[in-house]
């Protein structure tokens, strides 16, 4: 069963209700009712050894730092600012006090970056290293963005360069939290979320969860130069942008009529627009050359 | 290393800046700004295959549920209500769909007993089962009690019965939400906290939290009719309800001039009071024939 069949499996056995829950499980965060003007996020990611990093090729400084990286993509993901993160550790028995002390200062340094408090956890033996964060956030109720707003003749856009991820970029994540920000509020925004899985599978999700389907010209994709190096051809590259994961860029859709403004609102920040979104719910992919391909979602899949 | 050390080694390398947060690192939740009239408390708790339940003698329902009453068991601790539960589960491979369905189906028996909803999750694949839970919950700010708040002369109290629960409770926890709310609203307490290492690992925590120490009555703790059946000897039974930890009732400490009127403010709820908060900061058990004995925290630790 692929990770996707069994969210949906598990959300159908789940049942939401109170009314002060915005948006249940299926987006990249939960919203919730907070104050006046501000939802609550609430959003919860793991690292598990030889599952998301290797010992020794990732630090334990590298391991913590990481599992904040990915919780913190996913608040930006909704356009919010990180508050509290919650730690849930599994450690195997033996592990040195000095690799607990870099776990914790790899976390500490991801909180003194993006401006948030880790304010609580918890500590388990475990016969595998894992580290589950939950990471409460906010974002203004007016600039809230969904994946599920994605509208047909939306100009789809992705920050930043893709795929290659697996050369370093993996286990040093920048969360692109000041970017979401500056997106949300000089960019008129349909439908945003991050990219973890790999383009092509996070973009199937988004015009999933839209009621809709996306053209992407392949070409434009923006390959990473780590891509690049381990790509013998273009093909081979564009390949890598679409399907290795770990990414943590933002993807997002905007009014077609609004596409060519979104540079200049952008300003400094690196965005590209990579094709459109569809009213027929196909994932279609077109080469230079006029080759048309479908596109499955292949991204890593970590399940 | 122990649990507690490695807490404190972790709590002095990270930094709480936020003027938002009440309490961070230490207590049974994180105390965090919300409205007006409440505080918010996050908490996080795993349950991990091998350490905290063994397969197949608990059943995935089972093992669903007592991920969540862990945690419910922690909001208690504070006088809160849950609110949204976030999980994240480790899979093992070839995990069967029917297996997912019950783990599922065992927290959201938990979710509709304890009026909480489920709002996300994340699955990772991991070689062993387990299920990561973080809780946000509310307390109304004139309710909110703190391991920390006991005074010396307080009379100490448990609710229910303790030890013996490896023959079966372990796996039915009962989280005392209803019996925390009944206490903060009808009895004036000064500290209160969870049992879920055991009573001498708990009230030591306590009382190292107040810095203050405790003199209880080894005779008057109250022995669950499991601890009884796996014990030869009553100081057997006694030491099960000190050690045996699992039991998720509620510590809690009062006035000593208010002591006698705690039975019944408490009503029908079965409460027992245990001994003394003491000055001196020594951990002190007394038999009924007089005996003096250290208490040392021997409760069942999962680190």
């Amino acid at each position: 069963m692929r990770e996707d069949d069994v969210i949906e499996l598990i959300k159908k056995r789940l049942k939401n209700s109170r009314r002060d829950v915005i948006i249940g499980p299926g987006d990249d965060t939960a919203v919730l009712r907070y104050d006046k003007k501000h939802y609550l996020l609430l959003t919860t990611d793991c690292v598990v050894e030889n599952i998301h990093f290797k010992r020794p090729s990732a630090s334990f400084f590298q391991i913590g730092r990481k599992a904040m990286a990915v919780n913190l993509s996913d608040i930006a993901s909704m356009g919010g600012l990180p508050l509290y993160a919650l730690v849930s550790a599994g450690l195997p028995a033996g592990l040195p006090v000095k690799a607990i002390k870099q776990l914790v200062d790899g976390m500490q340094s991801m909180a003194d970056a993006y401006n948030f408090d880790i304010v609580g956890g918890n500590l388990s033996r475990s016969p595998v290293l894992f580290i589950d964060v939950s990471l409460a956030g906010r974002v203004e109720k007016k600039h809230l963005k969904l994946r599920s707003g994605a509208k047909p003749g939306d100009a789809v856009f992705v920050t930043g360069k893709l795929g290659g991820t697996l050369a370093g970029k993996h286990l040093n994540i920048m969360p692109r939290i000041k970017e979401s920000r500056k997106i949300i509020r000089k960019v008129r925004v349909n439908a945003m979320m991050d990219i973890s899985d790999g383009l092509s599978s996070d973009l199937t999700r988004l015009v999933n969860a839209s009621g809709a389907g996306f053209k992407i010209f392949l070409d434009r994709i923006p390959v990473s130069a780590d891509a690049v190096r381990m790509s013998r051809t273009v093909k081979d590259a564009i390949h890598h942008a679409l399907n290795d994961g770990e990414d943590y860029e933002l993807l997002f859709t905007v009014p077609a009529a609004y596409k060519n403004k979104v540079p200049e609102r952008a300003g400094s920040l690196h965005v590209t627009c990579i094709g459109e979104i569809t009213k027929e719910k196909k994932y279609t992919g077109v080469y230079n050359t006029g080759k048309i391909v479908s596109i499955r979602p292949s991204g890593y899949s970590h399940f």
